[in-house]
């Protein structure tokens, strides 16, 4: 893209000044949240969608920050003029969430009582904390209703969860490529990417950037992001030199791809934060409160609902949304469902498809 | 079961003094493979079957080495009087493989050269390697043909190399939950494993049992055999206390379940065989001399084949099979396929199912 083409965006603070109760009983002496929008809030405040981040996202999804950055937002593909959510039409707004490392109230903020950083004793924040601050960041925005709440993973969580939380907040819900709670084997793989920071050493020496544990930790995880035919289409068993080596450097093109991931990645992102997201993933429920009924917790939701899932995502496989959307149709609410057929696994939410873009842009018109 | 009722069995060891020359262009001045027998070799010394183990095996694949002994060998449901491999019939052969760590020549045996342990310095072992030491014992046990060569997983691949390159020296292949080479995604989840144990500084720092490093490759090895069914129906969502603590410790029975496999194993296994054992996985690929074309590959193969697959399978899946009885077919060799609807994903294959002990005595009898 010409530099000249990039639209700017700049970051912008919600501060909460009072006592903030978390799910897990502990609580924040206030907080500051880092947002972005894109779009314009029009006269009747009824264009403005909330679009809520993943695991390792932020509230950077759109636009750039400098003309000279390099790579845009993390859903610039699907946020933008004329793009899924058209900033033409709608005013966008995406945040990063609390316990996050990229601006809002997090391990790596300064604790105002010890004033040390938080590190390894910030709180355990929940979806359902998250989805209650972003409704403090909705009123300090003076937006009376969301046209939408949308996200993908652990985003499209938050997004079913607003539709519990706050039914009167939104008229549209958008999950894509999420599951209504963690499978076992989903747990299995978040605690080794757990025990993969937590028993690096210099993790336990009190180093928020332990870069080979967080560094495994997004290695693994990338697995179980893309597909296994996306994997045999782009790497193969392709070797990076042209003979094998028979030794422990790397062989295969996969290794290097996945090495690289984790380095740069390791470098970028907070172990302490990765640790918190793998743990909202885990506790993620909404129909613990019901002896595992969801259809009962969303009985009161009074919102639309779209849910999208990905026919190659086997991470939240669609078998996982179509739990959503059969709780949603046994309590008699208005959805929409689609399963697209990409083949580029969990991560095909965070790319463009014709089909999807068609899909979001026709449900958000309607 | 009773202690009197327990089959004794008493490792033998297999010296072999002439140089040994490795697939990599490495060598070996002579190696010792540690086995064990069951049953009775028959007069005419054709009811002879070679067992090969996968990643985490050994030669103990049957049988109690004392009355004292709590856990049988690792296959003692698949072999013994008659089981699928019955001892009443049968004289069954199973080794501990070179670069092992339970008594072959590997990573921690003596190397004369140097008078210390071989360790890192052990020399990466393939597939073929392991098929050649193994007629090698075969030699020495003067067995002229081996009447079947099994194994389940990088057994199996050992069983099906055992066809390519000793083709006049068995009538049988038994080749299950295997795969005709690994996979991009397989590969990957290797890598990880590797990285676990290669980054842990107790390993770096010349520990053969740095326990973090080979607990966490377990942990992650471990939800790869087990399919995302068995894990559900075991674990579920279970925590391991009442009520949910929100913190780092166990929440989930499943995270207990996984640590304690990966401590466990982490005491009993070598870092750099579990090493070696992934590189020789990742190397397999018979085809790789053809271009890719298995089918070129088996054509000169003599034996009989049986394969067979586990429908909830996912790191070796029927597909993966699939692709070695398509090879056989084509190459119109005689093959039998059987894909059998367990549960238990990839670990299937060392349990006893009836339909699978049926499979494996009716394709022995005939």
């Amino acid at each position: 893209m010409n530099n000249k083409d990039k639209l700017l965006v700049e970051p912008q603070k919600f501060s909460y000044e009072k006592k903030f109760d978390l799910e897990s009983g502990d609580s924040l002496e206030g907080f500051e949240i880092v947002y972005e929008t894109y779009g314009q809030l029009n006269e009747s405040k009824s264009n403005a969608i909330l679009i809520c981040h993943a695991l390792s996202g932020n509230h950077h999804a759109a636009g750039y920050h400098s003309k000279e950055d390099k790579k845009p937002g993390w859903w610039d593909e699907l946020i933008g003029p004329n793009k899924a959510f058209d900033t033409n039409k709608y005013f966008v707004v995406s945040l990063n969430n609390l316990g996050g490392c990229h601006g809002s109230t997090g391990p790596n903020s300064i604790n105002k009582t010890t004033n040390e950083e938080y590190g390894s004793t910030f709180p355990i924040v929940t979806v359902e904390d998250w989805v209650k601050s972003q409704n403090l960041l909705r009123d300090f925005l003076m937006i009376p209703k969301w046209l939408a709440v949308a996200g993908g993973s652990l985003g499209g969580m938050q997004a079913l969860q607003w539709s519990i939380d706050f039914p009167d907040k939104l008229s549209k819900s958008i999950v894509i490529a999420a599951a209504p709670k963690l499978s076992t084997q989903n747990i299995a793989f978040n605690e080794v990417a757990r025990q993969s920071i937590l028993s690096d050493p210099d993790f336990n020496r009190g180093d928020s950037h332990p870069k080979k544990g967080l560094g495994l930790a997004r290695m693994l995880g990338h697995i179980t992001y893309l597909s296994e035919e996306s994997m045999k289409n782009k790497f193969g068993r392709e070797l990076k030199n042209e003979t094998i080596e028979y030794g422990y450097d790397v062989e295969f093109q996969i290794e290097s791809y996945l090495r690289y991931q984790g380095e740069t990645f390791s470098q970028q992102f907070n172990a302490h934060t990765y640790l918190l997201m793998t743990k909202a993933l885990d506790y993620f429920d909404p129909s613990k409160k019901t002896d595992g009924d969801l259809s009962k917790v969303v009985s009161s939701t009074e919102c639309d609902f779209l849910v999208i899932s990905f026919k190659s995502d086997w991470r939240f496989s669609p078998e996982r949304s179509k739990e959503i959307v059969n709780a949603l149709i046994t309590a008699k609410k208005p959805v929409s469902y689609l399963e697209i057929d990409s083949i580029q696994g969990h991560d095909s939410f965070l790319m463009q498809n014709e089909r999807y873009v068609d899909a979001l842009k026709t449900y958000l018109e309607n």
